[in-house]
């Protein structure tokens, strides 16, 4: 089963929108085990388009087209395939309610134009929009199909998932599915990374695995291709086996797990608290931390004191200290980590510095050099960084590693 | 002048990748005046890349391809390209010294195939890579080109921006240029926007304006296309003065500008020192306002006082305040914002509590309500919000709206 992923927008070409559907559509027509072939973008210009269908229906089964739904002239999309059809357009009443009930709702009349998304060719099925107005469309064509879904990703979204998804799992049935697994890690370099699974990322099809670094973080991905779900979920188990006995501590989360709740878990596990005292990130952990919901069951209190005063006053860093070792130092971080700690009574206290440029770097406390202290009862630890990159690269690395020191650590 | 894009690669057709070079090279070749009229995704297979290179010869005086540069037997596109030109490839020694240079700064070997990176079409012209190992590639055919370019956007860039762009100005002239020019607004919604400026979103080339809604933001984007620099650069003065007098107070900047830039610019302008308590943003703002390079100037102190008897012990919220109103409330908005300002002997406190969720919402206090509260020696004020989405949304919002009233209110 092949299918191809048609854009239509002038503002794609002009490149004022990154194209995410095409990303988004593709990775659900793999897990759905079709196959695409090609993605392309064109502009809102009738003859392009027609050109470019005509020549999908020939290489491909199935042609998602995406925008060009809109209410205005400049949308073409309908009309264009209508007419490369030879199919009428014909007024479905019931989408022409859904357009009126969507501008009722906002207490606003219906603009002119926007009853011309209530056309569709005569013989296509439709998918309700629930967010916007342009419904999803389907035009069979001999033993092809044409499906048109509107621009906005949060349109697109619900009326695929939703309307598209179950019609094609009725009409194009591959014989096979595909799953994937992701594998998060942090605290190791791609380059190591590679060498430890080197001969997983080499495996070819149905199985493969596939290596992403992201800042402050190389996710593996393992995709499986197989008769069923029960057969492609045993290939990534194989292999996902293998992986955790390789990079074991490395790995924080799965799939769509972040490391803010890796680190949220953990404090729940353990039944602690937790206070953060950071400097350079200028509130990010506390901020990642608290993007979990339900964290403030164990976050009691984020501190960013920015200036040495404040890391004195009230984060309880002697003044001594500072002086002699310095605002970026593992002296003062500990001190951070104790002081926030015992001032709020909890369990864990997290002590960040760091110098995160670009400028307020030396010769011996470089831009990107970072302290991050953890103390709680049983263990005090501190551990210096060098960071490379933008201030927010830095300051995105230091709360990456600071979270894994939680997750890791407590 | 027409282009077109081709990128290579399964992991683009697998949705494991956003096209984000396709987007980037789009513009960018847009403000040289040279027209995309598609962009092309292909997997790593010889015979559709070929098949797809023939026929963007046919149609386009410049074919931009990104990715299938890597060093393994996957990457086919410069192999596939001398096959189909009949050109022999060669070894590059410059080429090669670079590749040997970029392992041995990372005290590396250079690894199995990375040599293969050195080989180019004869008579290809070819631009340095100083992040990775594949160059950039220039091949003319006849009177069109052929750009070849690696995948990594921190290696694309760097290399178009050096040595394609040059190349283009100097061969490809288009007899016009193209400017763009951004207007960033944050505090009115997009539908109140688009009736405020209609009658120029509605303008046809070559000036036009182009409206994009994000969380808590609006962009508006002027395009022209004209003879010179100095004639685009006007038409734009013309539209840009008739927006900034309708929109006016809710300009906080331009093109790149961030709110945090706005906020600190402000800061900086007025002489005044802030300190921030936050409660349902567990640190963002703080982390925003740090963002800005140099914000160490008026950055004193960040807190996140979570818990309730953080907010009383040490933000100077009255215990009787927290149980008559509540937590989220005008009240404990207000007095975190004095407390911070007075606890800290800043210029500027503000203070902000709310409800993020998706849990802890109530009839009366629903999630998404939040309180903003700005103290100085002159003013002092409190505003309720009511957001929606998800807790990143309804954080992200607040954010917005706080930076605002530091950028507007002191």
């Amino acid at each position: 089963m092949k299918a191809e992923i048609i854009s239509i927008g002038t503002e794609l070409l002009l490149g004022r929108i990154v194209n995410t559907n095409a990303a988004y559509l593709s990775q659900r027509l793999a897990e759905l085990g079709i196959d695409v072939y090609y993605q392309t973008t064109v502009g809102d210009n009738p003859h392009r388009l027609a050109q470019l269908v005509r020549k999908a229906l020939i290489r491909s089964d199935i042609v998602m087209l995406t925008g060009g739904l809109g209410p205005t002239v400049d949308d073409i999309t309908i009309r264009t395939l209508a007419a490369m059809l030879g199919k009428k357009l014909v007024l479905k009443r019931s989408i022409l309610k859904n357009i009126k009930r969507h501008f009722k709702a906002r207490h606003l009349a219906v603009p002119d134009g926007n009853e011309r998304q209530a056309y569709i060719p005569q013989g296509a099925k439709w998918v309700a929009n629930r967010v916007g107005t342009a419904p999803g469309i389907i035009i069979e064509h001999r033993d092809k199909v044409l499906i048109c879904l509107p621009g906005p990703p949060r349109e697109l979204q619900p009326i695929f998932e939703k309307g598209i998804v179950p019609y094609l799992k009725k009409n194009f049935r591959s014989g096979y599915v595909f799953r994937t697994r992701t594998i998060k890690t942090t605290g190791l370099p791609e380059s190591q990374i590679n060498i430890m699974v080197k001969d997983l990322l080499e495996l070819k099809p149905p199985t493969t695995v596939g290596i992403y670094a992201k800042l402050g973080e190389v996710d593996l991905t393992i995709m499986a291709k197989a008769k069923n779900r029960i057969a492609a979920e045993k290939a990534i188990a194989v292999i996902e086996n293998k992986i955790r006995s390789r990079l074991d501590k490395y790995i924080f989360g799965y799939d769509e797990e972040t490391l803010e709740q890796a680190a949220g878990h953990r404090l729940i596990a353990e039944n602690k608290t937790i206070a953060v005292a950071e400097s350079c990130t200028g509130g990010l952990i506390s901020s990642r931390l608290t993007d979990v919901s339900g964290s403030s069951r164990y976050f009691i209190r984020g501190a960013v004191p920015y200036a040495n005063e404040v890391k004195v006053k009230h984060v309880g860093v002697s003044a001594e200290t500072l002086k002699r070792y310095g605002a970026v130092s593992k002296q003062v971080a500990l001190e951070m980590a104790r002081g926030i700690k015992s001032i709020m009574h909890v369990d864990v206290g997290l002590g960040v510095t760091g110098i995160a440029g670009p400028t307020g770097g030396t010769k011996s406390k470089p831009v990107g050099l970072v302290y991050i202290a953890l103390v709680t009862d049983e263990v005090s630890m501190v551990k210096e960084f060098h960071f490379v990159g933008s201030r927010a690269d830095i300051k995105w690395q230091t709360s990456q590693a600071a979270l894994d020191m939680i997750r890791t650590g407590i």
